[in-house]
């Protein structure tokens, strides 16, 4: 947390230090500015640390080795390059990125046990099979795509136009379609007409005065849209209508729609599907890369391409008097061959290190074990033709179903408007990922598909190509992301942050920004400074 | 009301019938899936107007003259062209498109009364300062931009992160920058553990059965994030941290914000900012064409210009036996000249109706009078430093204020992470527009300039060029849009929009869309179909 926002900036034209920058602020709008503006710096929103390290100092001559061309590897190796390091990347595939993939027309994957699988997306289309979502407070990862120029656009993470589908509990609203802006207007319609009623009644026993019971009314009425003159919740717009308004004096002014009843919506549990505020990481504005997440990784690749050694499987890791010795074999050849470094950075998932001899201390081993990684599913479906966007006038989001194995169905978020389009159609986790993985690729399309044919009448017949993958199943990966109880928090992370002797940790799995870009990049940043004390600069 | 969804989409690809889709998802899913069919086509969301009248017939050898190259003017010239119509459009700008305009660099504006305005923003920045959004329910719009694939992005609409700032009011939230969210978090928290003890304590007096309790008080902590054991809310992610969670044990986990207390938000009523769901237009999903919202009339000037006679005052509209007869006036050189047509579809602002001499009817006359124009206002700022992005990590939304004439200030929702952008500054209405238009275009920008700046420490300094609009003061169209009261809607608008020999009127003021670029091609859809069966084809 060394950083200020003022250094994540230098990048941007002319730059105010931010001593200089809260003085000129308190010159112009006097103390309450002042406070607000510290409020705005850092603490307030995005992850604290929103650049990298400042370091001063000089590397040359000195020798990283860092394990592992993800975006924690491909970030120490940017920012240790700054300052002169010599860095070695091996990295087990012939692409780098880790999980920061794209799969679009060619793109291969063999999962372990599995057949080989061969995109067969038209050029265009594209499935981004791992992470796929940048939060406006992932500041960190926001930092390099401004850095490298690496174009956004919006990826539309909330959609109250989108379905929501439930299948097999009773009552009126299950098995149905209903979209989301229905429910959430007619729940929070009927609760609010429920307090109001309350309070008028004078039924709450509280501490509200008379003027706080005005406002409070004034609220309800607002949130809810009850009628001003009785506090009744009877619909209304926002839900949409029965009879859309349009020219003329037909349709006119259109008709409005009839509210679902509270009871019915009570006894779905649909309003479980929102909340008054996404969680932290979920909420707009939510970016992705055009064409695809895996331009992050190419435009460090562009960076820091020359330091990595593809195809080359780490073997082992080794401490060393002066430094730390990495055997490893080479995907292709086979041959074997060793690497000496001042230091190592290992940016590989815990997952894998069970592969890979090491001379660490019992209990960092056992450390290495503490976080089980999760099983995750994805699959992308290229459909032939947006009969979501034509027919049901839904522009990307989600989709929520409670198909086991299914969860969310997302559509695309680019492409608007265009013929084809390749939409997610399944996302789960654990034990369902686990089942579905077990699947042949043809079966796991067919499972998709008769999930979303549930909801989709074109579903089926609009389906072209699909690519799935199954991470947990996926070489030099063996899971999605890693999970941490609140018992191996204590213990086993701090241990493993701490690293042993010429070897530190880095990687989503070295954060509390589990499975995020951002903790990759932070935690590197972070091990980069560290590094950098230790090699005495 | 005449056209069905599939009529609409005859352009992307194989096209079923409706009957053909709704036999097909019988065949699929039984009748349930039937009704949800049923339910989601045309009736469901959007504008009950999804695509143009299918006509058949022919208009050949038939004159139809246009006043007035907007969308309303342009959509009928192209949809009437298809049918083999002679087109002629009077325009009296020398560019089509009506309201639909984008200021960039060079763009000029001359309001009445006021000086010539030179559009000073660098290449590639610009403002829509006329129609600004589509939501995903103005099908009618997302028609045409579809057809001649006009390529769209997301315009961000929502956006919890950006400032409320409330002015002038007592308590400790006033004249200070709090996020959206962090209101929203609260005051659903707050009222979902109000809401939860009144029913715990069985204080309401309704019908609510054992088990409907146990689910809304399911609803009420999912809602409000209350704390499962006691049902109080005590803040949560979703508002923000204090300290951000990051990588390693510094931040770490990082550390939760404390809430905003329950009197101060009511007492503040920031609560009124948003609504349970948005208003119908408002809503997510919104866009906006890439590059400027006069792609639009530019894409239609590309299939309709060559019918577009420029620099054309009309002057007077004659009804004859055999036709109707326009008068016009050349912009330039001043020259009058008239013009001939079997038909005439009149899609000018009833503003300027007034100065337009005409044989209409006493009563038509009237009621061409029964619609006032709102004054509207709006400036574009461009600032040299995306500071809401770099220091506040807003992409895009709307500052809601309370400062007089200004409202919302609206940030960029493309060029993200760029260096600069233009940002809209005020965007005024009624007596407020009127009172800003007064002002010197610097006094205006001076205006806009010391509101933004008791939100925003760098909005002064970062100011480049601005380009501000009073549509009440522009000419051709004298207001931002018509307004109708409720009487006006049932005497003079059917009159209207009946027409009167052989003159229809279409443009926004023609709908239940007032102001909105669906008002406009809407209306001319119907009138088109008229004026085909008046021609007898």
């Amino acid at each position: 947390m060394k950083n200020t926002s003022a250094a994540s900036h230098a990048s941007s034209g002319p730059t105010l230090s931010r001593r200089e920058f809260l003085y000129r602020a308190a010159a112009v709008g006097g103390t309450g500015l002042l406070l607000n503006t510290l409020n705005a710096w850092g603490a307030s929103v995005g992850s604290t640390e929103n650049g990298p390290p400042a370091l001063s100092g000089d590397g040359k001559g000195k020798t990283i080795i860092i394990l592992g061309a993800g975006l924690a590897g491909m970030t120490a190796a940017y920012e240790l390059g700054k300052l002169g390091y010599t860095c070695r990347i091996l990295e087990a595939r012939d692409f780098a990125g880790g999980r920061c993939q794209t799969a679009r027309k060619g793109f291969t994957l063999k999962e372990y046990g599995g057949e080989e699988q061969v995109c067969q997306f038209d050029e265009g289309q594209y499935i981004n099979h791992g992470p796929w979502r940048i939060p406006y407070n992932h500041q960190s990862t926001l930092h390099y795509t401004k850095l490298f120029q690496v174009p956004l656009e919006i990826m539309v993470n909330d959609n109250d136009v989108a379905w929501v589908y439930r299948e097999g509990a009773p009552g009126p609203l299950l098995n149905r379609r209903v979209r989301q802006l229905e429910i959430k207007a007619d729940m929070r319609g009927h609760v609010a007409e429920l307090l109001a009623k309350a309070v008028k009644d004078d039924k709450l026993d509280n501490e509200l005065t008379v003027e706080d019971k005005r406002l409070l009314l004034n609220y309800l009425a607002h949130e809810g849209h009850l009628s001003k003159n009785d506090l009744k919740y009877r619909g209304g717009e926002g839900r949409g209508f029965k009879v859309y308004p349009g020219a003329g004096t037909d349709p006119g002014p259109g008709m409005e729609s009839d509210p679902l009843g509270f009871k019915e919506l009570l006894g779905s549990e649909l309003g479980n599907v929102y909340s008054g505020v996404h969680e932290i990481w979920q909420q707009a504005t939510m970016f992705q890369p055009v064409g695809g997440m895996d331009s992050i990784a190419k435009a460090f690749e562009k960076r820091v391409g020359k330091d990595i050694r593809y195809g080359t499987i780490v073997q082992a890791i080794r401490q060393q008097e002066d430094g730390v010795s990495i055997d490893y074999r080479d995907a292709v050849t086979g041959a074997t061959g060793s690497v000496h470094g001042d230091f190592c950075l290992c940016t590989l998932p815990l997952s894998v290190m069970g592969s890979i001899a090491n001379d660490f201390s019992p209990q960092f081993k056992e450390a290495l074990r503490a976080a089980p990684y999760l099983p995750v599913g994805k699959i992308g479906l290229q459909m032939k033709r947006r009969f979501w966007e034509e027919d049901d006038f839904i522009y990307g989001g989600h989709i929520r179903t409670n198909f086991q194995g299914i969860g969310d169905i997302t559509l695309p978020s680019t492409g608007w408007q265009s013929q084809k389009g390749v939409l997610l159609g399944y996302y789960n986790f654990a034990s369902q990922a686990t089942e579905i993985s077990a699947m042949s690729l043809q079966e796991r399309t067919d499972f998709a598909l008769a999930a979303g044919q549930k909801i989709f009448p074109s579903y089926r017949e609009s389906c072209e190509a699909a690519f799935s993958v199954a991470w947990h199943r996926v070489p030099y990966n063996l899971g999605g992301w890693a999970t941490w109880t609140p018992e191996a928090r204590k213990t086993a992370y701090p241990l493993l942050w701490q690293g042993e002797g010429r070897v530190l940790l880095a990687g989503e799995h070295m954060s509390y920004l589990g499975g995020w870009q951002a903790g990759a990049i932070e935690s590197a940043w972070q091990q980069v400074a560290k590094i950098h004390q230790r090699m005495g600069a």
